[in-house]
């Protein structure tokens, strides 16, 4: 049995009465990156919003074979509004598990707890890791993986890993997206909410969430955190010991002046982030490489975005995107490239 | 309101029926170490242990002034044992907190927590993380850090810092002892068990369990894991970011022929375990330096252990010392010149 949360599709998308796109990123994430986990959305007469599904009752939505109702609203603090709670509970009456990552929790809700265990369906809070995590071994695994890294939080490596499994599985590459955040495990339908996991436990986390696979195989793990930033380090380093990633992509806010909430600690510079994080990846995986470079140029400014993107492979050597506006095929021609020229010297250094 | 975990003293040490020394180690460490937290031990009649401590029953423990009765036997399973409830019940009903260590929770009983409500005690399990513990931040402290690190687990870090904590109190030097992990929280009374927190929260349980203070003050922190166990190797950079260490001291059994329960991973050099420590801890601290080393030379050959220490000597210019053996007066003289060299530097830096 796999340790990671397993959600049942397909799902209905619960927007409920959220009052801009704002608040609907979840719903909006889901519908781009896994339409075909996606039947419809159910939404209150007052909202706003269409990500593109059909509405559906939920009465509709289950007669059409819905499993999951999945909350894609987010509202300001992150709980789960009281007028939700009828709906939930005719989803759970209609057979229905409810999917969650707000900060409040489904099962906090007595009403909704007692009705799940009624009608058997489960309440699925996708902050909350997975219970029989293992301690990580360090041991190698088959398969190969590629990690997202980061010069800071929230700097595009789900999207990044996302755009990348996506254009993988357009060449027909065998591969899996393996969620570690909340969005991720909604779109992926699996995964471990890794900044949640006690920290003993991190590195085994990841072990589980890429686990051994046929030699050709590519696990490619969304990212979480940055070695430096102060608060998450540990995180991030658990989770690449654990997932011993062949491959690592750098993920960079090129106008992003200090690590978010930190104001006194800089941003560090691109080649010593790789260097920093190839160094402690050798740990668990001596083989490791820096791919590519993800860079969000969202706002910098069009003329100089080329120049900008140009001076980092010049300085680095290595392929340069902005996935929204380039694609990842440069990355991936380096990522699948490893792939044949490593494996001989793999196999020799861990037979 | 200080987040780390508070016991009150003076302890009864509970023994119970524990057959030998080897399962009484909690206990003889804490009258090793914190001699004026224990009031007495309680035996059962047949354990044939002794701390050395005055016998008590609960009775005359609580008339005495005992505020704690503090279990000190780990059993083969580390569970509670049945027939030690008796007696739990009693020192509850005395106005004894319950202190634990051990695997199974004293929240798990029933009618250990009904005892303790109505007497308005506390059941204290130290492996559980007290709540409430924030996110790191990675801003600068007043005072001054030492922290334990290691080549891996179980190489001496607790009694390291034990030593040198003990020590600089010996010379009347301002500091505390920071316990990470159960014992060590016993026997200073306070501390977190940082491998059992969230991982998130493990940058932040540090800083909170070495608050600011003042300029002349060490904490001298206890150290968990090691950089290079692809286990845990995220609780030891948490630990290490949060504690922002102006001194490390490395322990390293020399013996040791791969990391724990991880035999395909040799046991890293001094100087590579060294140069990684003082590279990942630059970043909430770039004034950290090494102070020295201390080996667990218990298994040496004693006609090569001189030869030993002195060969890592010349090879790092660091005091050397197996603190069992040779005290640890010459790492407490690179740690104070430490003190008086770099405060002017440092106020500088972060100013």
């Amino acid at each position: 049995m796999p340790v990671t949360l397993q959600l049942s599709a397909p799902y209905l998308i619960f927007l409920g009465d959220v009052p801009s796109a704002v608040y609907a990123k979840t719903a909006l994430g889901i519908v781009q990156w896994a339409p075909e986990k996606c039947l419809a959305q159910h939404r209150f007469p007052s909202c706003e919003i269409d990500t593109g599904l059909a509405d559906m009752s939920i009465a509709e939505a289950a007669v059409a074979g819905a499993k999951s109702l999945v909350i894609g609203s987010a509202p300001v603090g992150g709980a789960i509004q009281a007028n939700w709670i009828p709906s939930l509970l005719e989803a759970i009456a209609a057979g229905l598990d409810i999917v969650s990552g707000l900060h409040t929790k489904l099962n906090d809700y007595p009403e909704l707890r007692e009705a799940a265990k009624q009608h058997n369906v489960r309440l699925i809070d996708v902050r909350i890791p997975p219970q029989g995590l293992p301690i990580g071994s360090g041991e190698k695994r088959g398969g190969k993986r590629l990690l997202a890294v980061g010069t800071d939080c929230s700097v595009g490596k789900k999207y990044t890993t996302l755009a990348i499994a996506k254009a993988l599985k357009a060449r027909r590459v065998n591969c899996d997206f393996r969620a570690t955040g909340q969005t991720g495990i909604m779109i992926s339908g699996s995964g471990i909410p890794i900044d949640a996991v006690v920290c003993d436990f991190t590195a085994g986390a990841a072990e589980s969430l890429s686990p051994s696979n046929d030699a050709d195989h590519w696990d490619i793990v969304e990212g979480q955190g940055s070695l430096f930033t102060p608060a998450y380090a540990g995180v991030s380093l658990g989770l690449l010991h654990g997932s011993q990633p062949d491959a690592i992509v750098l993920c960079h806010d090129p106008m992003r002046e200090h690590i978010v909430g930190c104001p006194n600690h800089p941003i560090p510079s691109v080649q010593t982030c790789i260097d920093t994080n190839l160094l402690m990846a050798r740990l668990t995986n001596p083989a490791v490489q820096c791919v590519g470079i993800s860079l969000n140029t969202s706002a910098v400014p069009s003329e100089q975005r080329r120049a900008l993107i140009d001076k980092i492979a010049q300085e680095t050597g290595l392929p340069v995107v902005d996935p929204i506006v380039d694609g990842v095929e440069p990355i991936l021609e380096r990522m699948l490239d490893l792939n044949n020229t490593s494996m001989t010297s793999k196999q020799g250094e861990f037979a």
